[in-house]
């Protein structure tokens, strides 16, 4: 009897488990928001993931729940365990990804370096903030955000004034500094229930306008003390706040050389696609091993660079099927990857992977593929 | 619109295309001879691949049909093609697949290397043939065989005279020379219906019980001429058969150097099952691609070696599922794949890749990785 693997979601992660879980011999079920969602291919339901009876009977004779996403409200997922279903990342874990001001208290608590931060219930204390920090701040919404939603730079409370209207009696938002960065950082890691685990490669993100438009594996320059320091930050997190499965941790490299940790992601995560074509495990594999509790896969890179860059937005005027062949015949060595998405601005719609040995020529032939699919 | 790819077949082969194609974006669907079949994920039919009808309603809307077996009839072949829809590889190439005899003779015509080899219509014509090869040969029913069966190695007709007293009226046999042979290759070649082609590296094969065990990638000590003519055999028969999709060449390398054409496959072979691991681009993505007339993918391995090792049989007392964890555990770099098959004695029901820097090393890892799931 094969293994089977509930996801809730049915975007663009879950069907990238698709693939590796095939081949592992693992069942996949999805519960979709919709039809027609990006994984689709194994939907066998269709339903809301905020509804406890829904969930309930697609997790029936399931090994594992696990998930696209991380917006499956609390008493859902303690539900799952209260029926005995095994939740990977459980409820415990996904607590603090769901809010990001128990996240950054948590991270003080385990002494991880983070910008300097502050719960803030009125203008008042975010402009003190502000103000203490140089006229300028990174406003939050604690729940909800992802892909550059709910952030925004301010140098200003009154810039944040309708989020304070929205707040519920006692709410807060999640004030942040300002860092100055170097670059962007991103470090994964994969941890069973049993607790063993496994790091990737740090590696190197760039962001455009809040979404992760490419990731460079390794992230160039940081072999040694900086790679170390990654992935030290990883297990950390991993263990201290119990994560099961793929954790993805989002890092700010100063100027001053120091890691400061920007975002957690507690599933496979953009940045670390480049890992299915240039890793021994890619993150979808080994996400499925992790939840089901199977040991972990070996995390070297195939090649000495891999890099991934987005498809954001997709063509306008006519479909990413109709771009394939001539970006096929231009780059024959480039893995591209679609979600089954219809282009939208600025939407995720797929990814292009290449590896190779010299990081000049993968990231030119990864950012020309992935040019044939947009405007 | 996605483009749609038809499968006639629900075996490992339809199985795995699956994973390249939901990563490219292309819908896969599978006519499956049964519920419950290695490729069942991607069915979206059940019934018999010899009833035209049955095929042609599986065939609406699809933009290519392909196969995981050679076993659809000539008629069905030809009335999916006057019914307009395109089937790669077509009944053309298809009927050399299926017929030995005129395989044998259509490569003669070609020029290509090949054992010794007649149509014995009667006993007396094959101990002709037997007398004149040094008392031995291999005997063969020109359909229906493969992985061994179907193929006879006599010293006598006799041995063979079931399958003469089986013979429709003027029917014939195969026979060839019983090669003197020093190791046996497998040659992958992918050919668009347009034309272009690209060849893979030419392997070597490990045959046991005529069933494939293992494959090393590229062959050992081939680099140089042996490769370039593998090649231009695989070349030569690809185009000289009209091939479209993925092209398995069977040869042997003879004590004397010179490489011999044992059989062929019109699809993705077991022989090229590395490359899913080893390659840029694995032959089940190359399949996918050449039948949609896609440009091509890369053929160059990831590593310097792929070794691919079959999990024949199975475990008897208990599942796949059961040995993973054990065989995971040890091997943390080898990717396993398995083809949600029962195990049974002999059965294919699964396979272990490994890709790696020194041959011994990765030689050795796939066969202990293998090893832990069968008794």
């Amino acid at each position: 009897m094969a293994l089977q693997v509930g996801i809730v979601g049915g975007g663009q992660l879950a069907r990238m488990m698709i693939a590796p879980a095939v081949e592992l011999g693992v069942d996949v079920r999805v519960l979709a928001e919709a039809d027609g969602m990006s994984a689709g291919l194994a939907a066998t339901a269709v339903g809301d993931y905020r509804d406890l009876d829904t969930v309930l009977a697609f997790a029936k004779d399931v090994d594992v729940i696990t998930f696209d996403h991380e917006h499956v409200p609390q008493d859902v997922l303690r539900g799952l365990v209260d029926a005995g279903v095994a939740v990977h990342p459980g409820p415990d874990a996904l607590f603090y990804a769901q809010d990001k001001l128990r996240m950054r208290a948590k991270l003080a608590e385990l002494g991880m370096p983070q910008p300097d931060w502050a719960a803030v219930a009125d203008v008042t204390a975010l402009d003190a903030f502000i103000a203490d920090h140089g006229g300028r701040a990174v406003v939050k919404t604690p729940r909800g955000g992802y892909d550059g939603k709910g952030v925004r730079v301010v140098s200003a409370a009154s810039e944040a004034s309708d989020w304070f209207a929205a707040l519920e009696p006692s709410g807060e938002l999640l004030v942040e500094e300002l860092v100055d960065f170097t670059r962007e950082l991103a470090q994964q890691v994969a941890r069973r229930p049993s607790g063993d685990f496994v790091v990737y490669p740090v590696v190197e993100t760039v962001q455009k306008g809040g979404v992760c438009a490419e990731a460079i594996a390794p992230a160039p320059h940081a072999a040694g003390r900086l790679a170390d320091v990654a992935a030290d930050i990883g297990e950390a997190i991993a263990v201290g706040l119990g994560v099961t499965g793929m954790l993805a941790v989002e890092l700010f490299e100063t100027t001053d050389e120091r890691l400061l940790v920007n975002e957690l992601a507690m599933r496979p995560h953009n940045s670390g696609h480049w890992s299915q074509d240039g890793a021994v495990t890619g993150q979808f594999e080994q996400h499925i091993r992790a939840v089901l509790d199977l040991p972990l896969g070996d995390t070297a890179l195939r090649a000495p660079w891999a890099v991934m860059v987005n498809i954001l937005g997709g063509p306008v005027s006519d479909s990413l099927a109709d771009r394939m062949p001539a970006a096929l015949e231009a780059h024959p060595g480039a893995k591209v990857h679609t979600y089954g998405k219809d282009p939208r601005p600025g939407r995720k719609v797929g990814h292009v992977n290449v590896a190779g040995d010299d990081l000049d020529a993968v990231c030119y032939e990864a950012r020309a593929a992935a040019a044939f699919f947009t405007d």
